[in-house]
């Protein structure tokens, strides 16, 4: 047995001993530590309020075989005393009005697999997601999304799941940007098992996070304490698209209380997948986006701004209200004389030969014996 | 010559002699009255701040013939001493930061042909605008929305033009609605040319406007000057699809300078005909809107609210958190007894009968010989 052994058991017992996430178990192992609390349960010893938690899996100690997996997947056990776990994400997560949300809580201890270290992922991460009845226009944006957070170095979270989810990260993978998938199930159970290929990539380059222990199952429950992680998990979230009642609803609702920006991508009002992004998008506390660098501005450093698009300009932007009456007042062919232009722009003569003398000088109009015509360029 | 005509005939001259909008003149008409202003005007003794508006055009008194055309069209010229004069839409046009706003102003008279009223339309309108260069996906929107309007009793206001406007207006009368064209040129002169037939429908059934004496034609200061026409005789505008630059931000802007509500309909962010669109969205000032209710929102009476879209919903919506625990700890198939449930869900023992009760109470699950299963509707 490796010197932390005993350690990592304890850990790996606690995460399956209490359905996650379990608020009271995570502020005991706190205090005592993974060894003492996982003991104590073992014994039946543990506080009152824990007693209804973790009664009925008190005997189900899989922690060894557990590990036996992680470690044949090359993964890891990523806890609260690792330098990656990622504090400040999950900081209000137990003692606040978020505590009082069902499925609420901060993580015990995370089941990972990949490469990618967790606080470097969170640091400068979003999450794209939406429903699983995505159109070919939300698969298409979700990509140019994808591809432009992964030139701008930022991570792509998201569920794993089909439609929305899925293209981020198969875009994420295609520019060879970071992804990471956080799941419903066991690091070693595929869902949906369609992604069983598609998740073994991300767990090659990016990352693959579970708070279930190897061989759980996802349930309805668990897709909803799933969708509060990558809320938790990415700097902010960005709706790409939704029906009025879908799962990205859900992982928004969670951005929203964890006071996380929370943006969303418009489309056709005739689209039904869109309608959850519109409902989202009349509350102004969320944001529109419809390019990447707009979800950097909402998570990149201070200063990190979207540049405006490039408006196309004419010759005409420039000219003052007379300018542009004097302009105007000329006629699309033919020569008019002063006495003419005035009369036309309704200026006294007086007032029309200085915007005349600088149209001629921008090459705007011409002149010739005392008369002025458009210029055609 | 009619009782009043001596005061028509001034207004029609006043209409010509200076470049429209004139805030002096219309103040100095607001002092005296048209006639005598006018009179001042062609001795050519008006105050030295007119001198400049009117001098190139003193002389050109077409006003007799002006009104001829207008009777031949039925037309009537409205004057802020007509009960239709709709005071409240201009306040603030003259004297507030908005004086200061190129092509401001007070409309000094209008020429109007229809039946009709123009403080009825104003009263419950919207403004219905974008480009000229709409797409099917523009034109389609902005027919449902009018249709929406017609059939909450709102009238619809654009500009005429080519592409959504020509929607909005078509849309409106072809469900018996009251729809309003505000023009660049002279109600007699149709513009552009191919909405001649859709022009005189709309002088048929609802109302044909403009600030221009007829026989004018339009030009680009008159389209900006027209644009504020249609702001601020609308209770809010909405911009249904507009390219980056585009008449309708120019509308939209008047709207926000006027403190209108100014909305914006969302669209694929992969169609240029929409980014003018969401460049107003990404303004929290602005609101999204995808159905006409919630233009009704901003324009009618308080307590006027857009009905919540429905959701779909689900028997399993109403359970509580250990219900739902309960249920989903139940296999798709098979039936489990209380220990292996209490397993599953991590609950204990104690705490899982109740929920199952519950849940068979709502014939969600089934119960036979002490154990449960999913029930099957």
């Amino acid at each position: 047995m490796r010197p932390d052994e005993s350690e990592r058991r304890a850990w790996a017992y606690l995460s399956r001993v209490a359905e996650a996430p379990c608020t009271p178990l995570a502020e005991l192992v706190e205090k005592l530590g993974p060894v003492e609390v996982a003991a104590m349960i073992r014994r039946g010893v543990e506080p009152e309020d824990l007693r209804g938690r973790v009664s009925a899996r008190r005997e189900k100690d899989y922690a060894a075989n557990d590990l036996d997996i992680l470690d044949r997947l090359g993964g890891r056990l990523i806890t609260p005393e690792d330098d990656e776990w990622p504090y400040l994400s999950f900081t209000g997560f137990g003692n606040d009005a978020m505590s009082k949300r069902q499925y609420s809580g901060v993580p015990l201890v995370l089941w990972a697999v990949g490469p990618a270290r967790l606080d470097e992922v969170v640091e400068r991460s979003a999450a794209l997601v939406g429903t699983r009845a995505c159109t070919s226009y939300g698969e298409h944006v979700t990509a140019e999304l994808a591809a432009g957070l992964v030139e701008r170095e930022a991570a792509v979270v998201s569920g794993g799941a089909y439609g929305i989810d899925g293209a981020a990260h198969r875009a994420t993978l295609a520019c060879d940007g970071v992804t990471m998938a956080v799941l419903a199930s066991g690091i070693d159970i595929p869902y949906p098992s369609g992604h069983s290929a598609l998740l073994h990539r991300i767990a090659e380059t990016g990352l693959l996070l579970s708070e279930y222990p190897p061989g759980e199952r996802p349930t309805r429950y668990r897709f909803l304490t799933r969708n509060r992680l990558v809320a938790a998990l990415s700097r902010a979230t960005v709706v790409v698209e939704a029906a009025l009642r879908s799962g990205a609803a859900n992982t928004a609702a969670w951005a929203r209380a964890m006071g996380r920006p929370l943006a969303a991508v418009p489309g056709p009002v005739t689209s039904a997948a869109s309608a959850g992004c519109h409902v989202l998008l009349r509350d102004t506390d969320n944001t529109l986006v419809d390019r990447a660098d707009q979800i950097i501005e909402l998570i990149g450093k201070s200063g990190e701004l979207a540049e405006e698009p490039e408006h196309p300009s004419t010759p005409l932007d420039g000219l003052s209200p007379e300018q542009q009456r004097v302009y105007e007042a000329l006629p699309a062919r033919g020569w008019l004389n002063l006495e003419q232009i005035a009369v036309a722009s309704a200026l006294p003569p007086e007032k029309v030969l200085g915007p005349l003398t600088l149209l001629e000088f921008s090459g705007l109009v011409d002149k010739r014996d005392g008369r002025w015509k458009i210029s055609r360029t």
